[in-house]
């Protein structure tokens, strides 16, 4: 995220404490937003606030960056939260929070965390975007339910719509809808009702994207793990296509491999698996889909930004928005 | 928790979906606050509201009980939360979230939760109040941070005045500091300030009754495990009074058990530990400064009330504030 941002975000967290435990805390807290993501929902808010006529250091402008820290903490509790479910080693190229702290101060923290995105919303005063968080929160809560469910129970015998209704309430929204909503309502506007349907079209290509790059990605480039998705179980677009179509020697010991705990698979066997996967046409496949939703939710979202009062900052924000559908990291 | 403050926090819950997912998880935002809590928060802040001169049936009444139901939703949201970081088994004579449904869908049910007290606060729309959540939860969570801690490097070269922090910061401000000054502001007054040292000296004699009862109450009464705490590792003022005074032998068979995980510890041992705490003067010591906080905290609330529009009602919730410091249950 831009350093000035990042600055904000920090300058709410809580910043002395005569104890070593407090320290300790307060550090917990800027550990994550320290680590530096890439700003993309924070970004866009900001970008659809300039299409919508918000000028540089105007008292909007003050307030739509307010609502962008917000995001950027909503972000980062959330991948806390999202680290222990998972039981995710890494993050940003460190150890997750709570494999430095442990589970319980972990929680603890995230939980802070996401009460400072609230102080953030306050900061910014902007009517109308208190649902916007709640709606926000309640989509993305609903989509990890969904996810986490499926390894709970271990399930596979799911199919590619499965597949989208999690992506679109776990990523869309927050991703693209609502950080689009945001910054309209930063410029006083009442949001265009295209910024749904265009949102979930392209926060579904922008995860498809991710799913195809964690696969199939330069590993200089995209900075994680490649193949990380799939030792962790993931359900993805190409692993569900890939299911319905794989002989049943490679189908059977995919499930195999699955029903085992990480520390319990076979390395071998997910390499033999990540090599079939590459070779089927599953990641085309998934690819393709996310081209046709990326255009279909640029249209959708050319169409919305059609008469926005500054016609340069829109064109930008679409060009982002087609880079993030295509990017190589 | 009063009938129609249950169907009020029910009514924020989402409770439609198509997916059994979706089902499963709707019933685990609603589980906790239907097993009923006992709602001592909230019938403070309602108390508070009265005697600051809120009558039924006004729009500030209403104000009220949406800010009574957002506290509610708080202390439900932390407990599922808590239960995890100190692995309880039960809360409220079921089990635990975490133990019904496993770690990852309980965290996230306890964000959603979260997300749904600012639905409420939203509701409430009183001006002032949510820096007075957001401080509740900054105060909440830094005293959770500090008994974790202690837990986690297994500490007890602790003093009492350690445990009077942790206790400040962890249960007297959400207890009865915030609820005391919501109340006001329901009425659209501003808070007094001996609500503070008032409400830190009141939930400190609250929660030290709760180590007490926890030791030496009536079972059938008190609705808890009698020694939970004690099997648990609670740093409390009884047992960090004990360890000052104990013979050599018992406190280093104290620190023993308290160094093993609780599968591992001895029960008969800890039974022994149990009745040396009954028998030695640190339950009537820590009765005592209870006592005498709940005096002082009294005191500066009665000042504190001294002239407020309803003299009745300001009297109700002094009696109700003393039963609460010196309850048997």
């Amino acid at each position: 995220m831009r350093p000035d941002l990042l600055s904000r975000v920090l300058s709410l967290l809580p910043d002395s404490g005569t104890r070593p435990e407090y320290q300790q805390y307060h550090e917990m807290l800027r550990d994550y937003p320290q680590r530096g993501g890439k700003g993309i929902r924070s970004e866009l808010l900001l970008a659809s606030a300039r299409a919508h006529g918000v000028g540089q250091e105007t008292p909007e402008w003050e307030a739509a960056l307010w609502l962008a820290a917000a995001l950027e903490l909503f972000q980062n509790w959330v991948l806390i939260h999202d680290d222990i479910e998972d039981d995710s080693e890494e993050r940003r190229g460190q150890p997750a929070l709570h494999r430095l702290h442990g589970v319980p101060l972990a929680i603890n923290a995230g939980d802070a965390l996401h009460a400072y995105m609230w102080a953030a919303v306050h900061r910014a005063d902007v009517p109308g975007t208190m649902p916007e968080f709640l709606n926000m929160i309640h989509h993305t809560a609903q989509g990890q339910h969904l996810d986490l469910c499926w390894v709970e129970d271990r399930r596979w015998d799911l199919v590619e719509d499965d597949y989208l209704e999690m992506v679109r309430q776990k990523t869309a929204y927050y991703t693209v809808v609502i950080p689009l909503r945001l910054g309209a309502l930063a410029a006083g506007v009442a949001p265009s009702e295209q910024f749904t349907p265009a949102g979930l079209a392209l926060g579904t290509a922008f995860q498809i994207r991710d799913d195809v790059l964690n696969l199939a990605g330069d590993a200089a480039k995209y900075g994680k793990e490649i193949g990380g998705d799939l030792l962790e179980g993931k359900r993805t677009m190409i692993v569900l296509h890939w299911l319905r179509t794989a002989p049943d020697a490679q189908r059977q010991a995919f499930l195999t491999q699955m029903g085992l705990n990480r520390p319990d698979k076979d390395l071998q066997m997910v390499a033999d698996i990540h090599r079939w996967l590459l070779e089927s046409g599953s990641v085309n496949y998934a690819q393709d889909y996310a081209h046709a939703q990326a255009e279909e939710g640029l249209a959708l979202l050319s169409q919305a930004f059609q008469h926005a009062p500054d016609q340069v900052a829109a064109a930008e924000m679409l060009a982002a928005m087609r880079e993030l559908a295509t990017r190589e990291a």
